[in-house]
């Protein structure tokens, strides 16, 4: 696993998509004009096999020549055919579940057939205390931007991780902290959380390698997503 | 951080010192003349910064020769003289604080003034269930070589930890898990508990990459300690 080599590093906006929450066809079909770097599918709860088959099956079809990834909650509901996969590690989970429990469980079980060339961890700093994910993960929400620092360079040094994510999932997070992390370290930082405008989209991706839109997709509709892209590919050199 | 540009990798026979267990300057001197590669400081209880610093003085006039690498466990006796430092990680711990809570903390107070080019990442899998340093952890000790090569890649492939180190504290462990570990990884593994003779030494470094002897020395005396190092050599090429 080396994030040099993947996709990722060359993707400065991706769309999350949550397999428990509604997408029509043709808004599918928008995202695929729309020139946002890749597709993430993931999400904290409802997160079934058939939910998922369906959303790939149909990005697939509407949407074929948008990378998918899919990100990895529940071992039950993997995509054979995604591109790649991510893996999020709860770096400031509660407990040991969400770092390396359940990663080990499906180590365990699928060790031999996992393609680890398509596999990016993902470094995840759960930053919005009210989120489903840091309720899921009893997380530790760090009380200041240095704490956050210090486990953005713990995974980075410690462990070889490689992406950090900053999530503030539905809430526009401070980009004084995404700043902080970014200058004190040499990992691929992606940002998530509340980006749902043009502004909000320049002012993250100027700090962060990667941002991703989510909720504003199904809040706000496909024309948001596609003023985030516009945005951020103006930052572009 | 990178194990390949570390002695780590070189070493093949490493004498643990405990600073809270008694020895000679008269051993130190003999330990400097049997040619084990290097000596790492650590131990679970009793550590305190004054029996640290004490033993590491005393190992810089009595063993000069000696690469000293210090094993943090509690960062209020770090050394700052230490050739390197080993980083635990407990990868089968049962709470985060020893998989990352007490890194981040420590990294955050010292942060700036870690030089990571001379510190290793070890990850521990705790495999002997009445160690003091399972009951310290709070260990999920693997019941199964399966469970402990599935730690083991989960640890060098979703983290990037390249040292393995199966603990045995003070029990001679099962080869065939450490074989287990062996084939099913690329890591440099690190195998130590109750090697207390040259057979024993040579039929865990026939596996492991580098053997680690401790207590042996505190319970045997340095005869048997000569010994595994000869052993050892005996086995490179």
């Amino acid at each position: 696993m080396s994030a040099g080599k993947l996709p990722w590093t060359s993707w400065r906006h991706v769309v999350k998509l949550d397999p428990d929450r509604a997408i029509a066809n043709h808004q599918l079909e928008e995202l695929g004009r729309i020139a946002t770097d890749a597709v993430l599918i993931g999400g904290t709860q409802g997160i079934t096999f058939e939910k998922t088959a369906d959303l790939m099956r149909r990005l697939r079809i509407f949407a074929p020549s948008l990378p998918v990834w899919q990100e990895i909650s529940d071992q039950s509901a993997v995509m054979p055919d995604a591109d790649g996969y991510g893996i999020p590690v709860a770096l400031n989970a509660g407990n040991t579940d969400w770092l390396i429990g359940k990663h080990v469980e499906a180590v365990e079980q699928f060790g031999r057939i996992i393609p680890w060339e398509r596999v990016v961890t993902e470094g995840y700093i759960i930053l919005n205390p009210d989120a489903a994910v840091a309720k899921l993960t009893q997380s530790a929400v760090p009380q200041s931007s240095e704490k956050a620092v210090a486990y953005a360079t713990a995974a980075e040094q410690i462990f070889g991780i490689r992406v950090i994510y900053l999530e503030y999932s539905g809430k526009y997070g401070d980009p004084d902290w995404v700043r902080a992390v970014r200058q004190n370290t040499n990992v691929h930082l992606v940002y998530g959380g509340g980006i749902d405008s043009a502004e909000k989209a320049v002012e993250m991706a100027d700090i962060a390698d990667t941002i991703v839109v989510g909720n504003a997709l199904y809040e706000k509709g496909m024309d948001v997503v596609r003023e985030t892209v516009r945005a951020v590919h103006s930052l572009r050199k």
